[in-house]
């Protein structure tokens, strides 16, 4: 069964999916740690996940029309969509980055998104061991450094906004600066979503 | 099986939830353009988010009790929360502006809630369809217009969050109107979410 | 079926979870009304919601392994889910007030812990019921309790965030306490939601 031509395709499409995440982060890696041409820069991001979503869409659509799937409806469902997730967190931080008139960028947030790079290609790894379906305590490997990573930017997030409040600082930039290192932690959060649904693919299927 | 008298039950919450979320939009409109008794007028949109609740809790039990439903249950559960959401955002937008004792609106608060108000309109035209299940394409077409106005409703919402941003604005009045335009696109955003319900549902019944 | 070893296992994991969501919101509430060694208390709130997870990840693991489950699978998981999502808003809350720097809480924050510790207790006495799954009219009483509670805890929140605009606040700490109480609000909310799926659990084994 599970290896019909169709199968192939949900396959084709997960990884086709994820890689666009992978596109996005390292795309958003480079504008910060080279914060010029801002504007361009998230209109190119704003493209990738525009990508990302007639991926989403295609996936979505060949469920509604396939009777008998390779993996559970409800996980291929909630694979693509929170991987659809990742992307738009990534994309939006761009976008505030470039709308927010932001001068120069923080190495706070060069940290975050170095995690973000890192989380996002420990899933591309996952992904692709998910066509044959072997390797379930790799995948489970990648799952835990994720879960990792995650701790490890949520307690950057911290200290950067803690640091806003420094009384000096002026307010407006503090509500620009919070909000982009939460999408930022968002973006890095939604990756161990993925994960989840990653680690109980992979705990059904073993 | 599509025509026992349970069934039309159904649509007929569907339609009465999707004319709660019309009347909430346009309410707002109104106050929105209409700037007077504001604290009155939010008290009549929490009224009728308050019955909006009711539909779709009546909506969950009989969908509870029901063993054969017309639609998948995951499909009325999402229609008839999502549709829930428009509305909570919706109320909680007239809220805000009452609560946060603003004097005036502005022109973007105004463009934004027009584009809620069409959205909503597509959205009750898409689920007075879905009695008879004809005319998949012409509820796609609704849904590809609501799409296109939650882009439109998103670059309106951009350019009125960077605006607030001028140096010269004061700080408290900037976190009150960014949390105001958020949430009328949050409401625009959940009709994406309702349109993509609903294009699940005519496609798989086609 | 209902009475075989596993599920009890199920039932056991309930009532450990719906336990440290109780814990967690009680030490939240000796925390704002004792401010004192507030990282410190933060740090043990953070070490109950970590024994939270590991329950809720049990939970799911089990659900993973188990082919006839005692309840829907859907409403095993949204249970535990929902629950933990209550302990996570109550640790967030615990961490804003610590990474914050916050010297003295508000009465509005001791109101708006004393309505959350009232829901969880509500939680917790109807979660005690799901395993003989008799009394649903008792379950129902508690849910009911909840939605009060909710609407209570909304309405000081919104007071509470009027409050804070008066035009002599100093913005930063305006973004702080908003954020303050949000985070309680959330956590109130996320009751009802775990109300809601308790709900339909008794309505459909009743």
């Amino acid at each position: 069964m599970r290896f019909l031509p169709r199968d192939e395709k949900f396959y084709d499409l997960f990884e086709a999916g994820v890689k666009k995440v992978v596109e996005g982060a390292v795309q958003l890696e480079e504008m910060i740690r080279n914060f010029t041409e801002v504007p361009l820069k998230a209109r190119q991001i704003k493209e990738i996940e525009h990508e990302g979503d007639v991926i989403t869409h295609r996936t979505i659509e060949l469920l509604n029309l396939t009777f008998v799937t390779p993996l559970d409806r409800e996980d291929i469902h909630d694979l693509i969509t929170s991987l659809d997730d990742v992307l738009d967190y990534t994309e939006a931080c761009a976008e505030r980055l470039s709308l927010f008139k932001i001068d120069k960028t923080t190495d706070e947030a060069e940290l975050l998104v170095g995690i973000l790079v890192r989380s996002v290609k420990e899933l591309e790894e996952a992904v692709f061991k998910l066509r044959r379906l072997k390797g379930a305590d790799s995948v489970i490997k990648n799952c835990l450094e994720i879960d990792r990573l995650e701790n490890e930017g949520d307690s950057v997030c911290r200290a950067a906004v803690a640091k806003l409040f420094e009384p000096e600082n002026n307010p407006l930039e503090v509500i620009k600066w919070k909000e982009i290192y939460e999408t930022l932690e968002n973006a890095i959060d939604r990756c161990e979503d993925v994960a989840n649904v990653l680690e109980g693919i992979v705990l059904k299927n073993a």
